[in-house]
């Protein structure tokens, strides 16, 4: 059972820059809100004690957005290792589809009391799960990125 | 001993919008800057008993400014009531000294813990009265903005 | 027939500060989303010969918010002048119609080629006049913000 | 003739969040000023014809950085192709030196006008040169990200 999550967002005119369209910082703020509402989702009892930090993200620009458009995040979880899991970020024009940007990111998760990784809690463990592509369910395990 | 408080700000270019020059929203990052290093000179045991929230603030956008220059923010205190002051910030361009905006703020001294506002602290009032042109010395205890 | 505008915003985590709130800095950006989406209303046409700068805005600051809230920012017309307008911003929480924020701002109709400030187009004037609360028609006429 | 990019930037309160240290999101205004400043020397006489567009930057978060803090951005040209080239950016505690974060990004030359990329002007890739590693020279004509 596959799953997506989307988000709807609008491009607010302070997120453009004077060269026209939006600035190259402001994907990371769309990405931000995507990823902290898939988290109260599938974490919704986070605590200092379980909870998660951003480790890296990566972002490839693909073609421009303007002020007033209506865009759309669509997020998948991509990689699941031990402490650490990747998600992949799509950003597409509501109106046509087109593509505006990709992203991924690795979330590690964390206990603020102690202050290291954790392992990541079952329960987050099978709601990742069904975010996962069929294809890259064979690959779970692995763990690449993992710390 | 009438004394100015003054930062330099660059305008970054994610700061501006598509319109081609700064965006109204960022000029309150230049204000917060000026404010908060102000405030660390005047008050710097800060702690959640004996803190200040900002209550208002008021800009008047006079001319615009663009990606790359160098601005100055200019910080004196105009108003000293009992609980609560007023600052007014100059931003100007650093190469000619012309005028891009200026604003007012009232800021109010707030103990974190009861959730209440408190009397100046007496060493924070005698920080203030330092900022404050010496026309306005005289109006010091009216606090017309007072809460 | 009176109108309100009305948008929903939702608080991103960027947008708070280590106090824990929302800072001060980012009730301009839902301001300006309000703003652009009413402008887009009223003057769909826009153009460099007949556009609008933003003159001065005010804001108080009435409770804290957080992220991940859902805010509403509802606007009207306070005041119609010959070559501005004046607006209202009320920002509230969806959940409970809480007061978090009121804004008011001036804006001048302007024309970018010739550099000048220039009369509020007849078609923008009748559509501001629907965003009037009734009891403030009387007033329309006399422009106290006026440029 | 090895040269390294410095600039030096103040942490704002605005660009914290409520975690309590610096929000993932901000890091990208400390290196779009690094870039920024760095482009204005090494292509000044910039224009539509012959400018830039960033293609993607990747970041790691390695250490929180907080509200008052003065970091340092350290940039250097790791990688030249024909019609791109690659930036490492390092931000560090000016304080202690004690890394906060380390990116890399790819830009490339693009001529506005006719909407594709162009080759890297020739005094563009001279001064490019000066900014790199004296380790990597010798990579220099690999283009491994080369668009």
């Amino acid at each position: 059972m596959h799953k997506k999550h989307q988000i709807e967002v609008y491009v607010r005119f302070s997120e453009t820059d004077a060269v026209g369209h939006v600035n190259n910082t402001s994907y990371f703020l769309y990405f931000e809100e995507a990823r902290t509402k898939l988290f109260y989702e599938i974490l919704p009892n986070r605590n200092k004690q379980s909870s998660m930090i951003l480790a890296s993200i990566h972002c490839d620009y693909v073609a421009p957005a303007f002020a007033g458009e209506e865009l759309v995040v669509t997020t998948e979880v991509s990689n699941i290792g031990r402490k650490s899991f990747e998600l992949q970020h799509l950003l597409t024009k509501k109106m046509d589809g087109k593509l505006v940007a990709k992203a991924s990111c690795v979330t590690v998760c964390y206990n603020f009391i102690d202050d290291h990784s954790i392992l990541i809690p079952e329960h987050l463990r099978d709601n990742l799960k069904k975010y996962q592509p069929l294809a890259l369910l064979s690959k779970t395990e692995e763990g690449v990125h993992d710390f």
